[in-house]
């Protein structure tokens, strides 16, 4: 069953591979209009995905990540739209260089293909995939969580009617609608078929796809994110950019993990930050240093440092300067977003240069990595590995380029 | 043993980040001077190999990829002084965006880190490898055939002391000496240390290692490659061009495999390229079509058309246009490299858009599909895939990029 939606969606990829930015507009638009008229059907279909969910005792912050509301599918047709007013970067040619036989060899961005988005328990997830998909003219294959399954279901049989209704190819959106783990790990291994996997959700999911996955993933990733606070700091900019970074969202993946802060001004900082924490009841997990300074606090183990606590807890260490703070960034880190707050010209570049991760900051809180922050106008998730996207995706890294050669008889 | 390893490699990979360009030049040079000075060294240890691999009945063809002389060192040693001579992509800030909140956001480019190769009997890739990572910052885990084994031991005995004579991470070339496969099997699922796999062999290998590995691996590929003659071509283009893209070197993967005739101009086409790969002695395998025309020929099985063969073998199908073309080449092909030789302006532009390879040609011969053609001055393989790389890998390929952030004070 699987291969026929593989089959479906590569000859799906092949029709949109050159369709028209007028045609993909359109079925954009169509999209977003059918999910208001049929807003409806999608609540009443939702309501009984959590009905479900709720009998099985359900998690109740789950509960909110499943339910859909009529804002919120106002929201998803507006984001919808949104998409559609993009430039798309399919098409651009970024060099063209002659060769001394005379061959012009082009680089000429490109959709990827087929893409399988897999993705726990949020419906807006489907919506959204679909859109940025499109948009750069790959086809998709969605797997969606269980739990939001009519959900899906009924949001994907409103995207492909409304695909119908402007002549665009039915198969660029398909859901899987079998959502047992085996037909989850055959998805995973369609090499034939898909080009690329995105999985989208939380660490657990994460790491199955990496380890059985043949088909390329790329890995959307956790952030054990650090503020690193140098000597030279400005006192009051350092505590904002901690306050900010570790509180304003706690549960993202920008959120700040742990603060580091340089022992020769430990001793005045860390009462500060403490007294700017409080009023969000931030619990302090500090090292022993930390601990000498702030009494009261929890003594932090070697694993708080690894861990990414998604909630209003900070780890915090005191360092001897900026490079023990690299080194402890690059062991502890998991490549995501990490900031130095300096007004050190040298320390400043140092941290930039060595400091391996995605998004590297000065004197900014992590929480800006964002594809929407960053201005590319959409966001597909945040990449943390090195192959072929790193950082936040936007439509961009929903392309592959190939190369075009004009030739005038030329032989080697 | 081998977390040891990827530890050492992650250490040296640190380094070498911010390591300054002199030093860089200073590694290469001396590596090429060392193979130079050892030349006798490294002779007697591959005549070792190589008697130990007659012994056991190895393949004439094996043999000669596996056997290094004189000229062949000093080839080595002058493709190291050439890659030493490239500039370097790593450092490069290829775009800052200033935005409306007044953080400056930059791209740039950066080693990947740690790259794991996995190859197989040619001791050349040990030296080529080195080359391109060093150059590129990056740290190496080689793991080569064990025909080659003491080869590749001396060979990276001599890289690891000629790195450290000039002070450079002797870790930077790390050679797996254990050839078990479940050693190999290790490597491939070493995430922590290892970013990125690049096999380079056969279809086997390439096959197992995404198969097997959970790091992210670049498949460099396999090339069943088309010529497609439309009705409008040039006829000695076309006969100059299908017979330059089977016979100038049919062992490797950008050689054409399969010939594609618009019937339209078969029963003119066919004859001429029959007299004009006589004196090649290459076996044409045709469709019935071809067959009709050419009576003394073999006729082709589906099998036929999927085949790479490496070898002096044409499989010939005559199509009804140019549509039929395409199609047969994205069902059949391994999106390597595809060549239409046509004077018609659409459809020229038809074929460069709706082929799905990382190579599309106008007019040539699809043997240009080569790092060192394609004007990058190195290749370290052919990318069949979309992710990351597609088409011929230069050093650009083994870098990534990372956003470097500049703000003062932004919080969100």
């Amino acid at each position: 069953m699987l291969k026929q939606m593989g089959k479906a969606a590569k000859a799906a990829s092949m029709e949109m591979m050159n369709i028209s930015a007028q045609k993909t507009s359109a079925a954009l638009l169509a999209i977003a209009d059918a999910l208001i008229d049929n807003t409806d059907r999608i609540l009443s279909e939702n309501e009984k995905d959590i009905a479900a969910f709720v009998e099985k005792g359900g998690k109740k912050t789950m509960v909110d990540r499943l339910k859909l509301t009529k804002e919120r599918i106002f929201d998803m047709a507006e984001g919808i739209r949104k998409v559609e007013g993009l430039s798309s970067p399919v098409g651009e040619v970024s060099s063209m260089t002659l060769r001394p036989n005379g061959l012009k060899i082009g680089k000429k961005r490109v959709p990827l293909g087929v893409i399988g988005i897999i993705y726990e328990a949020r419906p807006n997830v489907t919506v959204d995939a679909a859109a940025l998909c499109i948009k750069t003219q790959n086809a998709c294959i969605l797997r969606g969580g269980s739990e939001a399954l009519l959900s899906n279901s009924i949001i994907c049989d409103i995207i492909s009617q409304a695909l119908a209704s402007v002549g665009y190819p039915e198969n660029a959106v398909q859901l899987i609608k079998n959502t047992d783990r085996s037909v989850a790990v055959e998805m995973m291994k369609l090499n034939d078929y898909i080009d690329v996997l995105i999985p989208r959700g939380g660490a657990g999911l994460i790491k199955t796809v990496v380890n059985t996955a043949t088909v390329p993933v790329i890995e959307t990733g956790t952030g054990n994110c650090h503020i690193y606070i140098e000597k030279s700091a400005d006192f009051n900019m350092a505590l904002d950019i901690a306050v900010n970074a570790k509180t304003s969202r706690p549960s993202v993946c920008n959120a700040a993990e742990t603060l580091l802060v340089d022992e020769d001004i430990a001793e005045e900082f860390l009462p500060a930050i403490y007294d700017a924490l409080a009023p969000y009841c931030v619990e302090i997990r500090g090292c022993h240093k930390t601990k000498k300074i702030l009494e009261d606090i929890t003594l932090a183990t070697e694993e708080d440092f690894y861990t990414e606590y998604n909630d209003l807890i900070f780890a915090v260490k005191v360092v001897s300067g900026t490079n023990e703070a690299i080194s402890h960034i690059n062991e502890h880190g998991t490549g995501h977003s990490e900031a130095i707050v300096t007004n050190d010209y040298s320390k400043s570049n140092q941290f930039l240069d060595e400091v391996d991760a995605a998004a590297v900051y000065v004197n900014a809180s992590t929480r800006f990595t964002d594809g929407f922050e960053f201005g590319f106008g959409a966001e597909i998730g945040i990449s943390t590995q090195k192959l072929h996207a790193r950082g936040p995706m936007g439509l961009n890294e929903l392309t592959t380029t190939k190369y075009i050669i004009y030739g005038n008889g030329q032989i080697r």
